[in-house]
């Protein structure tokens, strides 16, 4: 599988899953159905926009719609399965996925184009975080971004570990698995045992 | 009349109209007289704007000062006659004029570069909405294009019918017309007779 | 000394200060160490950010990472020093610093490009005051720009005074010295004495 594939693929499987978690915060706002589809695409598409057009790249959905489609079709699974996805409660782990997959695509991304491991690590960052961080503002709700402990840690950390790897000998698949691997199980671990970072004392 | 001439006196227009919605609401808020300006701003050029940076296309207003002066004229207009826009509350038609002339002159902007008609539409819809977004959610209010049915919908349908309008033999000035017209009408009829896309059951 | 080398030293010292505000919001906000240093960024780089985007020029940090590092330092110290810092209560005069030293590294950068006063008056202005806009409306507070009077007033202020002295036989360094000090004293005078522009009839 070439790394220009498995961006594709993880991008797509990226899209979908934070589609969803914005479709269900316009669900709850009681948005009408186009309302659903463009809040889905706010955290679906918002971190990825921003990377390129902070990296001076052509935004990757004007050549490539299909991911769109995806984004949207999240939206619809949002809004008629809201009943479903409310009672199941998968959003956060789709998210952590969502999280896990976009570090490592943005992190990639600027690892492509030259840059060193700052830039590498923001642009993961960014790319993970920024399109939920929208979702959040403009659903005028506080921001899961600073509610969670470790999640945008959890992005950096990925992005970190897929830097390392990248620049190792290991292939860019393995780098991918890992970096993705490491961004999940640790927004997991946070999620299971309530981890957090230190924070000020009040 | 051109389409070059058709698209600059459209964006001019709705450029002073959304400045009104973004005046109205800055003087709400009790800001003072540059406030008021500076908030009249985003719903005027912030469609454009972002429009602008996602085709990567120069800004419009760097080159074009002039537009800047229309939005800060709605503004003023805003901030010396409140008290008449409050009672005459005209905000909802400035509206729906801003976001029908919004919607084709953006889609027509992506046209004019070749893209295809998924993005077409999603340039229109952004163009018209976007502006009006930010205001809402600088002003911390729930934004508009939420709380109205049909809001954004009608601008995605004013940037379809312009869209086929424009593959089709009509002339582009007619395309605008259309285009325009059907969002406006379709904006309107939701106004007065309260048209509802469906919404997620409860 | 060079105008670039005091372009830098100027941008330098705004993101420090600019930083430790946002450190010391997402500090009220109870949020953990990467979540503060995260948020100080917005403030730090994100008006600068956004000239850059729309003056299609580099985004500054991308090259110059040692930036990022003056913006995650003033986190840093907001992290440890929030009791300090909120018993000082410095914050308004650093941000009036920030606010100056921006106005006028904005200013300067459109005015290199070739761009006329309009530009380079709203490029100061987007310069000083978007990143602290970033900073509350995601922290989801009342944005410092509206509610305190003659802030970004003071901003293009700035602007003005550097870009009549850009024009006349002034050299560089005494035309920032002199933008960047008409901005800081006219947000001083604002502070000490509440001055105001009118604001709109109840």
């Amino acid at each position: 599988m070439t790394p220009e594939l498995l961006l594709l693929i993880a991008d797509r499987a990226g899209t979908f899953v934070f589609a969803l978690s914005g479709g269900v915060a316009a669900v709850r706002l009681r948005m009408d159905l186009f309302g659903v589809i463009m809040l889905s695409f706010l955290p679906a598409v918002g971190g990825g926009t921003l990377r390129d057009l902070l990296l001076d790249q052509p935004v990757f959905w004007l050549e490539d719609t299909v991911v769109l489609a995806f984004a949207a079709a999240g939206g619809l699974v949002a809004f008629f399965a809201a009943n479903a996805v409310d009672a199941w409660k998968p959003l956060r782990w789709a998210d952590a996925l969502g999280l896990a997959l976009f570090a490592v695509t943005g992190a990639a991304k600027a690892a492509e184009l030259g840059y060193g491991i700052v830039i590498v690590l923001v642009m993961g960052t960014i790319t993970a975080t920024f399109g939920g961080l929208l979702r959040d503002v403009v659903a005028n709700r506080e921001p899961l971004i600073f509610k969670e402990d470790i999640y945008a840690t959890a992005a950096l950390f990925g992005a970190l570990v897929y830097a390392l790897m990248a620049m190792s000998p290991a292939t860019e698949a393995l780098a991918f698995a890992a970096g993705g691997g490491a961004a999940f199980l640790l927004r997991g671990a946070a999620i299971l045992f309530k981890l957090s970072l230190p924070k000020p004392r009040p």
